[in-house]
């Protein structure tokens, strides 16, 4: 249509996370020379996700389907929860491949900066969830951050009444960290849980 | 349509410049989140511009007519021809506001690692271009990379028959840099060309 197709993409494609107008602009022009292996595909995909991928109305996961694949799948634990702010989370725990529970996604963590209390949290699900079904452990993993830790302990709070197992992540050094590059916190951290070596 | 709508997304996404995997799956989140915001506009500019945005037929730019508006703009300087070697640099060169003569896009540069022969750039077109045009200068605006200049050498030989004035873009000291962090190519050329205060 307009003579600023192009401009129009740049600035759409500037506003990602991660690309700023530089990057955009080398996007863009990556995209346009690659008109039928890249450009029409990648609209096509974006329509056909915008279409199918939907929010999993019991644990706030991105899937195609609801309940999600993880919610539906009866080979996982069903008795273990693994309580995370994000999608994005889920996806970098189910990477690992070290866990094999449910997941709650609560689309964020509490923060007085950003403005976002309890009711914005997916919470009261998480609580009715609790509440229905027999749950032996809930992981809280939550980022090691003020805001992360906050929502951690209002969660717990929230779950005190309940008598169930609630656990943390464990704190340490990560794999590859250089005690000279890492902060005196962790290093504290790492200290005071100093484990036999096996 | 499938179950992988999302990883498919992903998959794109990851293979576009500047873009790694944890990058992608950062902005496919932000896509998905935002999908009547960002995700289906996105992808309806995408397929716009990929209808409406060509090559021109004259200089190798990329615009939704062709000739493009640059070459269209009478009021530009027709005696003046800028060699660069991709749309990008036309942009980067448009954004200083310094040049309004005309362009010339060879869609790269002279690569023997690349594999990239004087018949894989566009100039044919520019040596027509030049015959059947008067310029008064030709300014080839190429990277100061080896690539760059072997392609700027192998233009002057094709253009010395022609008695042209050939000019290239001046070397020296980048605006804000620091003469601790340049190399000694930088600095030894900018102490040959150095100027008169003026």
């Amino acid at each position: 249509m307009s003579e600023h197709a192009l401009d129009h993409l740049i600035k759409i494609l500037s506003s990602l996370p991660n690309l700023g107008p530089r990057s955009a602009r080398r996007v863009a022009l990556h995209i346009i020379q690659n008109k039928e292996t890249l450009m029409r595909p990648l609209a096509h995909t974006l329509l056909d996700a915008a279409d199918t991928i939907q929010s999993c109305l019991v644990c706030g996961n991105l899937d195609t389907q609801s309940p999600c694949h993880i919610c539906e799948d009866y080979k996982r634990n069903e008795s273990v929860l693994c309580i995370v702010a994000s999608v994005s989370d889920v996806w970098a725990i189910e990477r690992t491949g070290h866990y094999k529970g449910h997941y709650h996604v609560l689309g964020g963590v509490l923060s007085a900066i950003d403005g976002i209390a309890p009711k914005d949290l997916n919470l009261d699900r998480l609580k009715i969830r609790i509440q229905n079904q027999d749950f032996e452990e809930i992981i809280i993993a939550l980022s090691a951050t003020v805001d992360g830790q906050t929502t951690a302990h209002y969660i717990t709070d929230l779950l005190s009444d309940l008598n169930l197992t609630i656990t943390g992540l464990a704190r340490g050094i990560p794999m590859g960290g250089e005690l000279d590059f890492l902060d005196e916190g962790t290093i504290g951290t790492a200290f005071k849980s100093r484990k036999n070596v096996e």
